[in-house]
């Protein structure tokens, strides 16, 4: 199997998790697109009684074509079960996410989740984090100076930017900045200082937040119960 | 004197601090409003040359009216000298500032300056902080649930509404919930829990930022080093 079939064996896998009357945090992402399909398909075929709680206005749109009830995470009482991609897992199940610069509102929806559950293919696990550039979201206001301040920092930051070479504004109208930093020994030190930062809104450091991942294997899925 | 008057002495004082050739941040608030009308007759009449980094729409609006030069702080090598009011002002020197709902963009601005200086009549001073609320700039998506938050740790939140009954929107198009709390122990404390709040964006807590403090008292302006 390629990439994407193990993209779509973990997303239609995934959806085994959701029961009737569940509200469910949809992430972002090719891997969770697989995921929303066959959601959908639950919901047509079986009259599965959902209400989902979008993460990005792409999948809100995906979600609405396909005919899932949605609310906003402000208009839920909670959220049973949220099921997004990720970018990178390190063994012990920390992650990077924001490559599809939907990091804040992921972040958001995971936040208020009684159950968080990533589904991946198996090239996005690692031992440690850092292989996978990690996505500062900064208010464009002052971003010039937290760039520098990380450059500073030996951080290696890059603006994300459009194929057009304009910078990339997320949903929030924010500026993403990447960190490639190869290895990240402390997550929990690296996301403190992160977030400390004046300017930055959020990070793409999701620590002690996943319950249960699902990789994408040749064999089939392979389900992972992380805390 | 009345308030007024005690504001328009200590934005008028305040302007003798600024030298040819400096740039220049440009708080928000009825205080700076006074500074910057100094400021610009300055420029007009002595021909100060200086360069203005803004920390608000409606600042930026004053000082291109009376000519004075404007950078953003991402245009800029550095900032030597921002002047801001503030909310309230602890015997210690810590500061809530944001009842102009500008905090977010006050903080970018005076993370970048070499020195701080507030400018505040009397009322603004007080042994421990906490009888101004203190505001805190959020991402709409997911505000009820921080609000909730909030709620349950006794923080005393209300949502900041114009006075039309609609959401206020900060100039980055967020929310500000004010938290009534009457004192603050631990300002320290209190700002660790609130930035690593996820969307949160930041708050108006300004701790070991300010070195000069202009008070306008009835027998005139207060010059205090702070740090």
């Amino acid at each position: 199997m390629d990439q994407n079939q193990l993209k779509k064996l973990v997303g239609e896998k995934s959806v085994e998790w959701i029961e009737d009357g569940m509200i469910v945090g949809l992430g972002t992402g090719s891997t969770v697109k697989f995921m929303v399909d066959a959601l959908g398909k639950r919901v047509q075929e079986e009259g599965l009684n959902i209400i989902g709680v979008t993460t990005s206005n792409r999948t809100a749109e995906q979600a609405r074509s396909l005919n899932i009830p949605l609310k906003s995470v402000d208009e839920v009482d909670h959220i049973d079960l949220t099921i997004d991609g990720a970018d990178e897992i390190s063994a012990d199940f920390q992650g990077i996410k924001g490559g599809g610069a939907a990091l804040l509102f992921e972040k958001i929806v995971a936040t208020n989740s009684k159950q968080v559950m990533w589904i991946v293919d198996e090239s996005k696990l690692s031992q440690q984090l850092g292989s996978f550039p990690l996505p500062v979201e900064v208010i464009p206001y002052g971003s010039q100076k937290v760039f520098e301040r990380f450059e500073a920092k030996g951080l290696n930051p890059t603006f994300r930017k459009n194929a057009d070479g304009s910078m990339l504004r997320t949903d929030s109208q924010n500026y993403i900045i990447d960190l490639h930093l190869k290895e990240i020994a402390d997550p929990h030190t690296l996301a403190d200082y992160l977030i400390k930062q004046v300017g930055v809104v959020e990070h793409g450091l999701f620590l002690d937040m996943v319950n249960t991942v699902i990789v994408g294997r040749q064999d089939g899925p392979e389900v992972l119960e992380a805390r």
